[in-house]
Parts: C-alpha cells; sequence; structure tokens
C-alpha cells in the first residue's frame, strides 16, 4: 500500500520543476498527462470570485476527456480579467505542445495570491522543462506533488488499490491545501455561489466512463474535500479532478467493482482531506466534528461546518479548553433549528452535556486528554437520521503570523 | 453632549456592585431600573442554543411593558435547563423586591462561561446590594456600564438630545461586546436560528407606546449591533433592550419627532457597536466594509458580514496588508451570485480591483495608509440599489490567547 503513488495505476507520467514564480526556491510547475486523452472530470469552486483557469478548466472538462493537468504555484492568476484567461489558455497550449494532444484536452490550474497576472516568460520556461522531465516514477509523483505547494508543510498523498475480477484497479491522489480552505466544489463550478485554494489531482487506471467518473468525484468530494475547512474563506481557485487512463485489464461496471472503486476514491480523497486539516496553517492538531440526530446529512454538515469554522472554538481547542458550551452554540450558526434540550455533547470521548444541563467531568482530566494530535466532537442535536462529519485544525497565534504578512 | 450618560433621561437609576461571579475583582451584578413600569421592547439571539435568560426574557417582554433590567456577568446560565430557568426568574423576583414592581417586569442578563449554573447565593446578595446601591448620577451609569462588561478592555456607552416641539427627549445606551460576537438578533428571538454575546441596554424618557418602540429597535439593531462581528459567533445570550420613561414633556407621535427619536436610537446604537468593533478581543483596529450595489440591502448586508467574518481578511487588515483579493473573494463566501467583471474595490479610499481586474497602485503607500485606528473597504459589485455596512476588527495573535485560555 504504502509504496503507490500517483503515478502508480498505469498510462501516467508527471514532472514538478521550478520556474522561479515562487518566491522561496521550490517547484513551481507541475504537469501530469497520460498517454492518450481519456475519461475525467473536475470541480471546482463555486465562489462567484472565480479565477482564470476555473473558467477554462469548465470549460475544457464539458466533454468528458481530458489529456492531463497543467498548473502552477506562487500565482493565483485569479481577478486578472481577459489577460488572466488567455494566459490559462496558454498554459494549456504549450502542456499539448511538450506533452502530447491539444490545448483543450488540459486542466488548468492555478493557486496563490490573487490579482497578480502570471509571469508568463517564466510560466512557458517551466512548462517546456516539465514536458522534458516527465516520467512515471515515485520521484517524479514527488516532484509533482511538491509543485502544487504554498504555505504547506509537507506534500499530501494517498493512493488505494483494488482487485476487480482478479486485476488491479489503482486510485491514487495528490493535494494541497494550508490556507484559504473551506472547498464548496461543484461539478457545476461557480454558479451556486459557496470557500481554500484547495487543489487536488486524482489518477486512476480504472476502465470508467466520464458519466461514472462524474458521479463518483461528487460523491467523494462531497465527503472529503468539502468536508474540511481550514478557514472557511473558499478559494477564487478550489479545484479537484480525476484522470483516468482505462489502462487496468478489470472490467468496472455499475455491478461489478463500481461501488468498490468508489469507496476507493472516497477513502483516497478522506485521507487526503484529512492531511489537510492536519497542515492547515498554524494547526497543532486535528478537530473531528460529527452531528448525528439531524434531519438529513446535509443538515448534519452544514451543523458540523459552522462548529469548525469557529474561531472561538478553535482557539478552545488550541488551549485545550474543554469550553463545550461554544462548540454547542456553534452548531447552532448553522441556521438550522434543533432543540437544545434534546442535545448531547462528547467532547473526546467525554460526555459533557446532555438534556440541555452540563454533565460532571474532570477539567483538568478532559484537557490533558485534548493535548492529542486529534480531538473529536460527536454532537447530536435530536433523533433524526442525519450524520456529518467535518474536519478542521486549531487556530494558533501561528495562522495569524502566517496570514498577516503573506502578501507583502 | 458628552455630559449625558444612561441616566440621563428623567425616571431611571442604576448600581453595578461587586458579587464575586467573575474571578477578577470587578462588578458582575447591574441592576437598572424606571420609577415605574413602562413601555420597553428587546431583541434577542436567534441561536436555538439560548440561555434561560434569553427565554426567561423572550416571556416578560411579551406584555410591552417592563421595570426594569436585572443581569450578571460571569457566567452565562446557557445550557443550563430548568434549574437555569428557575434561576432566571429569581433573579427578577429578588429584582422587584429590592427595586420595587413585579418579577415579571423584569428581563433578566446573563453574559460569561456556557454550562454553570448562577452561584446563586452571590447573585442574590449582588442583587440586593445593587437595589441599596441604585441612584442616578453619571458615577452610578458608570458602575453599571461596568458591570456588564466581561473581557472589555473598556465600557460602551453613548447618548443622544433632540428637541421635539421645544421639549428635550434623550436617548442613552451602554453595551459590552469582546468577545463571541456576531449578534443576528430578532424581536422574535430563538426560532429563526442566527450569532457574541451582545449585551445592550437603553433608555428614553420620550412617551412612545411599546409597538413603536419595538419597531424602532429593530430597525436600529439591524443598522447597528446586528451589523457588528467580532468573530461571527452568535452568541447563547444576545440582548438589547430599551426602556421608555415617558417622563420627557415632549409629546412624540408619527408625524411628530418619531423619525428624530429613531434617527437619534440609530445613533447611539450605532455608537455602541462602533465601540464593540473597535474594543474587540485583540483588535487593534477596526474594519469597516461596505458593499454597495447589490439587489438588496440584505443581500449588500450578507456580502459585507461575508468579508468581515473571514479570518484570512482580518489577518490581512492586522498586518496592513493591502492583499484585496481576500476581501474580493470574501464577498463571494456569502452565497449571492455577482458578475467578478462588474466588480470594483477601495481599499483606504485607493481603488485596487476594477472590472474584473487589478488596478495598479503603490503597495508601500497603501500599507502605509492601513497603519490606522480605522480600515473601510467599499465593494460595489453591480449596479444595484442595495447598500449595506458591516463593522469588524482586525485579528491578532492576542485573540488566540484570550481564546486558547477563557475556560480553565
Amino acid at each position: 500500500m504504502s509504496d503507490l503513488h500517483l503515478l502508480s495505476p498505469a498510462g501516467f507520467r508527471a514532472a514538478g520543476v521550478r520556474a522561479g514564480i515562487k518566491v522561496k526556491n521550490a517547484n513551481d510547475i507541475g504537469l501530469l498527462v497520460m498517454d492518450a486523452a481519456g475519461p475525467a472530470a473536475a470541480v471546482f469552486t463555486t465562489n462567484p470570485v472565480h479565477a482564470a483557469p476555473v473558467v477554462v478548466g469548465l470549460s475544457h472538462v464539458k466533454s468528458g476527456k481530458l489529456r492531463g493537468v497543467v498548473m502552477n504555484s506562487g500565482c493565483a492568476n485569479a481577478c486578472t480579467g481577459k489577460q488572466g484567461l488567455a494566459d490559462a489558455e496558454e498554459m494549456c497550449a504549450i502542456a499539448a505542445g511538450v506533452a502530447g494532444g491539444v490545448a483543450k484536452e488540459y486542466l488548468p490550474g492555478s493557486t496563490g495570491v490573487i490579482g497578480h497576472l502570471l509571469p508568463m516568460e517564466k510560466v512557458r520556461t517551466g512548462i517546456v522543462a516539465a514536458g522534458r522531465a516527465l516520467g512515471n516514477s515515485a520521484e517524479h509523483a514527488d516532484e509533482f506533488a511538491r509543485a502544487i505547494l504554498t504555505t504547506d508543510t509537507k506534500k499530501k498523498a494517498a493512493a488505494e488499490r483494488i482487485v476487480v475480477g482478479g486485476h488491479e484497479v489503482t486510485v491514487a491522489g495528490v493535494c494541497k491545501g494550508a490556507g484559504m480552505i473551506g472547498p464548496k466544489m461543484s461539478l457545476k463550478g461557480p454558479a451556486v455561489p459557496l470557500h481554500a485554494t484547495m487543489l487536488g489531482y486524482l489518477t486512476t487506471d480504472a476502465k470508467v466512463p466520464a458519466g461514472a467518473l462524474r458521479k463518483m468525484l461528487q460523491s467523494a468530494v462531497g465527503m472529503s474535500f468539502n468536508a474540511v475547512l481550514i478557514d472557511d474563506h473558499m478559494s477564487t481557485n478550489d479545484t479537484a479532478a480525476i484522470l483516468s487512463s482505462g489502462r487496468s485489464a478489470a472490467r468496472v461496471s455499475a455491478g461489478k467493482g463500481l461501488g468498490l472503486l468508489s469507496e476507493a476514491l472516497t477513502d483516497v480523497c478522506r485521507s487526503l482531506a484529512y492531511q489537510i486539516a492536519a497542515d492547515g496553517e498554524g494547526a497543532t492538531k486535528v478537530f473531528k466534528v460529527t452531528v448525528r440526530g439531524a434531519r438529513s446529512v446535509a443538515d448534519a454538515m452544514a451543523m458540523a461546518r459552522a462548529v469548525c469554522a469557529s474561531p472561538l472554538v478553535k482557539c478552545a481547542i488550541h488551549g485545550n479548553d474543554p469550553n463545550w458550551g461554544r462548540i454547542v452554540s456553534g452548531a447552532g450558526l448553522a441556521g438550522i433549528p434543533f432543540d437544545q434540550m434534546q442535545t448531547s455533547l462528547l467532547l473526546q470521548g467525554v460526555e459533557v452535556f446532555r438534556g440541555g444541563v452540563p454533565r460532571a467531568f474532570n477539567d483538568g482530566m478532559l484537557s490533558a486528554a485534548m493535548n492529542a494530535p486529534e480531538v473529536t466532537a460527536v454532537l447530536t442535536v435530536g433523533g433524526g437520521k442525519g450524520v456529518g462529519t467535518v474536519y478542521t485544525c486549531d487556530f494558533s497565534k501561528e495562522y495569524v503570523t502566517i496570514n498577516a504578512d503573506y502578501h507583502t
């Protein structure tokens, strides 16, 4: 398992190179390509303020077919008007030129500061260099995974292998997170306005039609990338895409393996989303909030999200402070009615509130238990069947340091 | 003007005393009473998780008549079940006993940590002491204003005097803010779930029926307390109330002075709300966000609120960082569609974005201009008539310090 990587699925090559776009000397151009165009699907930010690569990407992926992904970090190409659109298109054209296929078979991606035009000379040189550096080794996967990062302190990768009819099918992915993280991505993209730059790129060698890929992707994203937030600031650039090479000998269909494949994809996306929470800007721990007993999954997710979005809650988690009233009241911020008298809360496994009243617990012991890599809250808000889990991190002074002086 | 205070309107007395509820040695019981019961109105938190004094207060104010307000700081009496309700009722009964009238003519209020029962022995002793200390001097107003504070670093007060038909009418108020601030209060209280503990108490000697008071209060609150946020965490206890003694000789009616009075009330509430933003936990400056060109006032307010709620935006403001992309994208978090190509942004008076593209500006000069007690953003999102302004503060490391260790 642990040896699997982004390029383990057959038919993929990738590269990550340094083009000097980022201030710090690190990979900032990533290229991921299939040997031939194949079924693909992508979800995009639903922020009405969305970047040029989102507009171009939506248009390119409509065909349900892609050859590859070309991206840069260090500049978001957002709020850049027509020139921004032209630059995103040009990235695709250069990628096609150096890696095969045509421009519209490429999904462009950018992440970084908003409101600056791409330094196209560096970008062009970078993509050409990436085209020459393409390969399918673990090292190539690693170079690509690092090219997509911004304030992330570590690369994020996951992969899973299943067997369908005696043949192996592999699903793998990489992503970035860290800040401006509150994705609410949709296949339709920016239309219903919704929040980070989350970039996630997934590969599989499964033989799956684009329609099935789309369904699987939206479902997986709903339980993973769209269920993680750092600051709940939905980015202009959020994008998650899956490309399938179809090179596995397994025949995946509705009755045969599709469920398994969908589960594997969800697992990979969840692992990636968890890595985003764990590596949030200034994060020292993951905070996992589950809401049970809501009227619907959507209600449960909205309430869990509201708890995770509260800076007050996140500061308490940072301080190992069992200030559970913030969690219970935080659920109320979602705008969904529930009866506090029918509500209970388990914090790090300890029941602190039930039936409208506090439970006796040892403050010091609970605080000590919260001093852990993961803190969990399970809030039951009634007798409904809706359950949902959202992941976030704590809120530290380091977050302020990082974000009070990122641009200048 | 500057000599006016909470007790300048005729017919009011108040007191603030130390009952030992707060850890720190400071006033924590406040009592505000009129010489006789009079027209009153109040708005309450719309969080489904709401405190006992909110439940009791809603019930008491239904009559449109109050004698006074009795409140404590240091404990929110929230998530405290039936005992909490009984305690809030008892506070009113004791107040009536020591200051006149009957229990249900008192509006109870509490602010502090959630999930603890009130230390009723201290509360009882405190209310009795407050009853003995009642008076109508500026010092009495000051003692009351300090009794309602929690993490606030200074008291918040405002007052205005108008003349109607040759006679003076005074409107005055005090409030608290600091943390858990994101009020969305309504006359109906917790029903439509909505966010601080914001407590605001207003006095007037105007002769106004309760119905008119209610309308004026909801309108004023919409443009003031409900338009300020620190962390956008709506509290369990938010309450703003106005009591009128009717002692002014002016005859206020629909055609005569009611508009003036309503404006004065709005001014007082706005001044108080501004003071909340300026004294937000860890705040070093006020950030004022105006959205213009929206389809409605509600849309404009929602978009301005979304910008103010973003920790990313607030950190940039803290760092004097003209990272305007966060502001523009922040408006998109409200879930309201707008065309980024028709959008422009003035940051501290400098146009940084128009028609989908960045404007040239001097980064260093703008950053220097942002190093001020107030930073303004004016975002035009289209050609609509909707305009709205929301106030917040910057987000500093001090906020984390305060909130990572408040409970324990």
